[in-house]
């Protein structure tokens, strides 16, 4: 079993020298931790555990076999206490998990990293609001972007329900993912726009107190992140050189995010030429009252409703009049939002709105969110 | 012992309801930690070790008392393995560490957190260099900046040699600092440029793989980071509205920043008017042999030595010949590298050179490290 002779082979030989983690060519990969007093120890690699074997005083180890060209994850647990690994600096946050991951070249994966070609510029910015006095957003601006008299169409992209501003960089990758896809030809240069979809938070964890607790769940949906992002059109638009058309601006978010994209869109529905729902949900009624199979979603519309809630038919209806150029849905065949989107599908082909709809693989999860980046923004702005 | 109502509370409330920690009005926290099979349970916050006692089936806890206002940084120890508080998002990496954070409000703790007042943009960009293709810094541009037809001066701000170009916004909470100190008028409106001073890497691992290990120490000063400092300046100089005169540039870093800090301004001599060394080292011969009492440090000169090394003296006189507005050193009094700054203040008080000495308690630590910031940034541009 060689060494695969690439750059990654020196992050994770660094790695083993010291701790953890040794690459092989057939995609296999050796984990190790060292804990004199462990009797048990397990490494969680993307959402799949495996036990390790201890190999002599305190040195645990197990071999994964046949990982694929991916971004992986990893996290130890040692006696059942979550452990990063303390030699690789190489890590995400997730909420309020952080793990480790390493990028196994080839394919799609190689999209998630930084290659030697020309890179946008990352920003993390505030902007006025109406309900609160500032929020951050970040913002990718691409390549060549600052150089000429250009003008840029724009997507705006959303997290999911425990992510931030930050989100769709960290996990997301979208700063790699974008500067390869324009490197490659595959995408248009645009601006990506990445503001924080949780009203109680002003800003990502890393850098503001929230004023609310995240776990309080009634202050996610309220329709105010929906009903204000003209803010965040408004602030983008006057601040940045945009095309200022419809056809010129996409919106897309996963899960809680792909549910914002989808009220926003119907709400300012002549604003949208684009709409990717990655793992969305759509309703505002619990879950488990929508995710019953053979039951079709309804969307509220009590005056007590938020009004981005109030009126979803009738703006859909508008929408779809105006022909937006893409309506994209993507889900893995066993998310748990799986059944939701059967039925929101069923709803699209009973009115006769067109869509696209990609199924693939796995479930609510950041490789298919990655994967799925991927595939949205090449059918961005064919004509710009 | 009531709880303290201010937005704080909110962040440890929230904690606490789920697993962690609890805020006391009289600086005391309760660290609680639940683990079915633990039999030892520490928690470290910031460098003290205190051990927590079982109180029930599976609850270790410890009521850490009279924390002063600062941001405290904590990590549990289950049974010696390293542990997050899994319900707390705060957290911060150094290195390859990574470990919770809160902060205690007042005092100047309060200028390492976000407040309502104008914020500046954080940009992460990437600039061409003659050594490698690309290389990737975050620039902090303060709150008018874009506003108007304004030239700013220019902090370059370096990290020590785990750090990267986050480390400063990350650990340092330089925008938070910024903003602060600017809003409460104790500051000049300036831009601030953080640099990735390791050269083995192009970008922080969150965004990139390292081509070099960062243990391999000898790749750290072989002088090319300062050598090469100009490209850095240029393409600032060239793509922000800065002022390019002397008088409008500082330049400041801590520990091997520092380092950096005090070869860049003797190399570049005549280009910068304000020089901070926070916790510094000087000298590219081993610590061993220059930290002795007794032991003046000296400069390697032989023509093998990197052209930077080679004329310190020479360029020093040149430097101090030019009259530099602020030459600022600051350093702990239990820090590592304290005997190695006695003998460079020798030797700058041998040559009769001015500088600024600031001793504070406490050691090589980022809560000296903020604190520096926050004493320096005032003195900065006074005529501006």
């Amino acid at each position: 079993m060689k060494r695969i002779e690439t750059w990654i082979v020196f992050t994770l030989l660094m790695v083993m020298r010291l701790q953890a983690q040794v690459l092989q060519e057939d995609g296999s990969v050796l984990f190790t931790y060292t804990h004199k007093e462990a009797t048990k120890a397990v490494v969680v690699v993307d959402n799949t555990a495996y036990p390790m074997q201890k190999q002599d005083a305190d040195m645990w180890e197990v071999c994964v076999q046949g990982l694929t060209p991916n971004l992986h994850t990893y996290l130890f647990y040692i006696n059942d206490v979550p452990a990063l690994d303390q030699r690789n600096p190489h890590r995400m946050r997730d909420v309020a998990s952080t793990f480790n991951f390493f990028i196994l070249p080839g394919g799609e994966a190689d999209m998630y990293q930084a290659q030697d070609v020309p890179h946008g510029t990352v920003q993390q910015v505030w902007y006025p609001t109406l309900t609160q006095t500032q929020r951050r957003m970040s913002i990718y601006l691409p390549p060549s972007y600052g150089q000429g008299d250009r003008y840029y169409p724009v997507l705006y992209l959303l997290h999911g329900s425990g992510g931030d501003e930050l989100a769709w960089l960290e996990l997301g990758r979208t700063a790699e993912i974008m500067d390869n896809l324009i490197a490659a030809g595959k995408a248009k240069e645009m601006i990506v726009v990445m503001p924080n979809g949780n009203m109680y938070q002003e800003a990502s964890p890393t850098y503001c107190a929230e004023r609310t607790p995240w776990s309080d769940s009634k202050v996610r949906l309220q329709g105010t992140f929906e009903e204000t992002f003209s803010d965040v059109i408004s602030f983008v638009e006057k601040n940045y050189r945009t095309i200022t058309k419809k056809h010129a601006r996409a919106i897309a978010g996963l899960s809680m995010g792909g549910y914002h994209a989808m009220h926003i869109s119907h709400y300012f529905n002549q604003m949208f030429d684009y709409v990717g729902l990655f793992s969305p949900t759509y309703s505002t009624i619990p879950i488990e009252e929508r995710n019953m199979p053979g039951m079709k979603l309804s969307f509220p519309s009590e005056r007590t409703t938020p009004r981005v809630y109030r009126n979803v038919e009738k703006d859909l209806e508008r929408q779809f009049a105006a022909k937006p150029a893409l309506y994209w849905i993507a889900i893995g065949t066993t998310d748990f939002l799986y059944q939701e989107n059967v039925q929101y599908r069923a709803f699209l082909d009973s009115k006769g709105y067109p869509y696209t709809y990609y199924e693939s693989q796995g479930g609510h999860s950041w490789d298919n969110w990655r994967h799925y980046l991927t595939l949205f923004v090449p059918q961005l702005f064919p004509h710009l």
